[in-house]
This record gives structure tokens, sequence and C-alpha cells, in this order.
């Protein structure tokens, strides 16, 4: 049954090596459980950490086997949601975007799978230390919330200090997966698996905006950029070193490099941002996506994009990406 | 002999799908015949064209068959260059950094492969009109001048709008790629190749500093990072829209963010920077290299790197890199 059998694969018992990002506002239960029921795991966006709306996604993913995932320096500030969700028994709870020591008990204690999302070296550190079960490495060409490194280069590096400072550690890789053959590419570079943003965000059971959807695909991958505008104008105070990627649009060619101009202006622009992102609005607020946009064609059932992804992935694999081996003379075979 | 037969190794009679990058200052003569006599091709690196320095580079490589690369917007300036160039029937000219379109009839006259790097979607098109052989779709992670997709996901969506577009045009990745993980990677991805340049840099046939080459073994992937003060201190005047990935050190510490003030301070920096760039100094100018630094580990012979990352991309696309392909319920084989 299982085409694609992976480390990831049987250690959380998935068909498929894949998981959904824990994206917030958009990754809600229906996504997370359709996920899941299609072989991979879903994970719900745990958020700025609004209690009513995640216990509502819960209730969403009707007793499918999720995940869950949180913005960690968000999460210091109600740590109670942690405790709340882990009482639904999630199957992971993934940590991003700041310092997991805090909650590793806790999640450990649930016997949860810790994931730690990791955009660079120094984070990979911390995530060995503290013993996560699994390691996301995510590249900057991921939708929403990222860093610097580029997605290629950094798997390999991490899967090399994961080989000699933790073997046990899965390792799944993030940014700019869209079909069957990132995730090939991803395996090919050490990863166990992959986690899947953009291209689930663009499925017919995420929470996304219907204007927001349509301009995806009008969206080559060209058109997106990283700033930190949507987190002035909601007033967020995300920690320096980490930026949104989202579309290109009339709100960026407006405040992207004017940071100033517009924290000075947010009484006014806060408000209208707020608006404009709950009308679907695709030219006035952020329109949450990164560069796999350019991969998207269609707005699918969130089954029929991990089902296809698989089978790529797996074809792929076996028609060796188009090359051909061939004896080589030195005898190197398998 | 073969073991890694794809488009490319066929159309340009190579052993292995791996292409040394046209590094300005580094990519001599030595270098690009290293590359070849290894099995792939080496491009000697035109820069801002210095006659003289090429025609030594022509005679380093000693008759070996290899190609040359350009900077397009500083080759118009000389054009000339391209003639001399022609004379020595070099198996290759790539573009990159401007429009072609001024150098195409001449390269096509001569019967060189005429290759494209691309930066953007807006450049691939550019490309695909002038009928470029091969494109080559270099990402952000990669070490010298480039701009702001990543690999990963930039690579399928080129090979998508080359199929649809210009079936014949083969595609290298580039960007990142600094072992045969990544190469295997960049087939499934849908490259016939790889463009392989700070990996390369990385070779005792390429002309960096001692200090430089040192550097880059204390360097992992997070310690590079784009800007243009390099081209601000060297006085170079590269259109907007490019930068230049580098080592983080004091240089960049110093400047980058406060671009004015370098410009304004270059009297005194820019003949400062030209001193410690000779003198080899890993700290008082740019170290030019990328991502990739985080997977060297070791400065060795070119032919040694060409083989490994061959041989490796082999091994691991016949063991499917770790996956384990198990027939599917859908009958879904070739
Ligand atoms: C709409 C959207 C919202 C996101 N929100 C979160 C979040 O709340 N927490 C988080 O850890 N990552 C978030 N991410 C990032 C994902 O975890 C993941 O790294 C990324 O989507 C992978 O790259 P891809 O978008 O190219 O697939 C978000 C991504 C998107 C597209
Ligand atoms: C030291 C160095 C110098 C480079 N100089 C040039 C150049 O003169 N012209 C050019 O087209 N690309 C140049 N590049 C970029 C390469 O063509 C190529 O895109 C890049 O090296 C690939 O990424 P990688 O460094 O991760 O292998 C240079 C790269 C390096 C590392």
């Amino acid at each position: 049954m299982n085409i694609l059998a992976t480390r990831l694969t049987r250690t959380l018992r998935l068909r498929h090596p894949i998981v959904s990002a824990p994206m917030a506002f958009a990754g809600g239960g229906a996504l997370a459980a359709a996920v899941s029921r299609a072989g991979g795991l879903g994970l719900i966006g745990g958020g700025y950490g609004d209690p009513a709306w995640l216990e509502q996604q819960f209730a969403a993913a009707a007793g499918e086997r999720v995940g869950v995932g949180f913005i960690t320096w968000s999460l210091r500030k109600s740590p109670s949601l942690l405790t709340d969700v882990l009482k639904h028994r999630p199957a992971a709870v993934m940590l991003s975007f700041g310092d997991p020591r805090p909650f590793v008990d806790e999640i450990r204690a649930a016997g949860a799978a810790l994931v730690c999302q990791c955009q660079d070296m120094a984070h990979v550190m911390d995530a060995v230390d503290v013993g996560a079960d699994i390691v996301v490495a995510q590249g900057a060409e991921a939708g929403g919330h990222g860093a610097l490194r580029g997605t290629l280069g950094f798997v390999p590096e991490v899967a090399d200090h994961l080989a000699q400072h933790a073997p046990a550690t899965l390792l799944l890789a993030a940014g700019g997966i869209g079909d069957g053959r990132g995730l090939a590419a991803a395996l090919m570079l050490g990863a166990d698996g992959v986690l899947v943003g953009t291209r689930l965000w663009a499925s017919r059971e995420a929470l996304a905006k219907e204007g927001h959807h349509r301009a995806i695909l009008e969206t080559d991958g060209d058109g997106t950029l990283r700033t930190r505008i949507p987190d002035i104008a909601r007033q967020i105070p995300w920690p320096r070193g980490f930026t949104a990627r989202i579309r290109r649009n009339a709100f960026t060619d407006r405040w992207h490099g004017r940071e100033e101009a517009l924290e000075a202006a947010v009484a006014t622009e806060g408000p209208r941002y707020r608006q404009a992102f709950e009308a679907g609005d695709p030219e006035q607020a952020g329109v949450w996506f990164g560069e796999a946009a350019g991969l998207v064609h269609a707005i699918e059932p969130a089954a029929v994009i991990v089902e296809r992804m698989a089978a790529e992935a797996a074809a792929r694999l076996r028609f060796h990406g188009g090359a051909s081996l061939e004896p080589s003379s030195d005898g190197d075979r398998r």
C-alpha cells in the first residue's frame, strides 16, 4: 500500500512522508484531518494563541489523528494553551521561532513527538540539545515567517549535523516544496520527509480567503518577498531575524522599505490592514504564501495534493529523475 | 564508464553532468581544464574583462576542451573580448546578469553552446526568446552575484516553463550544490545537470587566496550574506537587483546596512579593500563563497570533487535516498 517508506513513515506510522505545516489562521482542523486521512500527518496551526479557535479546530478534526504547531515566542505569553491542547493527545507538537526549552518536558510527558522547526544551524543545535524527535530545516523560500538559509544547501548540512550528534532524530525539509519533485529532492538531500505549507494552503480545506486563493493562481514564484511590514501593521512583536514571506502587491509596494513610516502610521494603517485581510483583498494586506506559488495551478482537495505528491516522487525516484544509471568502471554498485 | 547519463552528458559529450561556474578571478584555466579532464565541463570566468588575463587562462587550459562565462552588462563595455575568446573555440559561452541579445549571433556563429544564467522567470523568458541551448536556474544561496529565488522551488518552475516553451533547452541548477546529494536533488527537480561554484572554488586549482581558503573551512552555511558592499568598495557599477553573496566578516559587520556611508568613504575604503583582498585577509575584504560552505570540509583537487559528487549522486539515486519503494495499491509502476 505504502509507495514511499522512510524513517518518518515508519516512526509515525504514515502512508506518505508528508506533514502539513501548522499555518496560523489557515491550517485548521479540516485541513489537518484531510492530510492525515490521506496518509500524511496534519498539523493544526496554533498561531498567536486564541484558545477558543484552537478548541474549534480540534473539534473540526473530528477525532482524526493530528498534531499541532506553536509560534514559540508567542506561546510563552500564554503557556496554558499547550496544557489545553495536550488534552487532545496530538501525535506531534511543533515549536518554531524561539527557545523550545520551557515546553519540552510537558510535550514529552504527554507522549507527543517533539518537532522543532529550525532556520539556521544555531537553532539546530538547540533542537539537538533538547532532544527533538524531529527537526524541520526551513529554507527562506517558505511562505510565512522564516529566515535566510536556502532549503537546498541547508537540508544536507543539517543532515550531516544530525548524523554526527543525534542520529535517531528525523529530518524534514520545508520551504519551496510544491510537488513530487520537491519531495524526491528532499529525500535525496537526506531528509526523511517534508513539511508543506504553501501547496496545502492552496487547498479546499485551508482556511484561506477566496480572494487570496485566486491571487496565488495568478502569481509565479517571483511574486513574493520577505518583509516585516505585515507584522508592523498588525502590531505583532516578532523578534528580529524573522521576516514574513508574502505576495508582492500594492501593500508591499507601498510600505516595504518604508518600515518606519508604517510604524508611524499604524493607527490608521493597522485597522485598514485588518479590514482588507478579512475581506480577502489581494492587494491591500498580506497574502501569505511562498515561492512554491510558482508550482500551484489549482485549488484542490488536500488529499489530491498529498497523494499526487507522493506518487510523483515515487515515480521520479524509480525513474532516477531522467538520469540513466550505467555501470561505472570502478564497479561502484549496490 | 558513464555512471550518470543525462541529456546534458549526451549533448555536450561529458562523463558527468557537472559544469564549473565561470567565477570571476577564481575560475581560471587550470580549474576549468581540471573539471573537463575529470569528465565535467569547466568554464573560465571572464569576470570584468581583462583581455591579457583571459589569454593567460586559455593558455593555462592547455588545449583542454573548456568554455567561458561573461558578466553580460560588463561585456557590453568591451564586446571585442567575446570575439577574442571565440578564437579559442570554447565549447560553451555562458552569459549572466544582463540582456544576452547583443551577443547571441556571434556565439552561435562560432558553434559554441549558448548558456544563459537566470535569476528569475523574466530572465528565463529572455533566455527562451534568444534560443539558449542551456538555461541555468541560479538560486539565492549561490556564492557571488545573484538574486532572490531559492534553488529548490525555482528549478522545477523553470523546468515546467521550458517543457512548455522550449523543450529542447537543457536546464542546470545552481546555488547551494556542494556534493552528490545536491546533484541528485537537482536531477529530481527536473534539471539535466548542475553548475557548481563554491564547492569548486574550494579546490586546489581555483585561483583563491590561501587565507580565503582557510576561511571557508571554518565557516558553516549560516556564515554568508547577500550585500552590495563589495561592489561599492570596488566601485563596480552593478545593476540594482543583483547582490553578492560573501562571507560574514569584519568588513560586512562594519558596512552592511551602511551603504551610503561606505560610498562616502570610498576614497580611503576602496584601496583598503583591494589591499586586504590581495593579501588574502579573511576579515577586511569580501571573501567570495555561498551557503554551500557548510558542505565544504577540505580543499581538494577539482577532479576528486567532481568524481565524488557524481559517484555519490549515482549511489543515492540507486538507493532512492533512503526511501524504500514498495508497490502501490493502484498499480502505479514503470
Ligand atoms: C500561510 C502560512 C502560514 C504560516 N504560519 C506558520 C505558523 O503559524 N507557525 C509556523 O511555525 N510556521 C508557519 N508557516 C511556515 C510553515 O511552517 C512552513 O515552514 C512553510 O510553509 C514551508 O514552506 P512552503 O510554504 O514553501 O511549503 C506558515 C506558512 C504559510 C504559507
Ligand atoms: C567566487 C565566485 C565568483 C563568481 N563569479 C561569477 C562570475 O563572474 N560570473 C557569473 O556568472 N557567476 C559568478 N558566480 C556565480 C556562479 O556562476 C554560480 O551561479 C554559483 O557559484 C553557484 O552557486 P554555488 O556557489 O552555491 O555553487 C561566482 C561564484 C563564486 C562562488
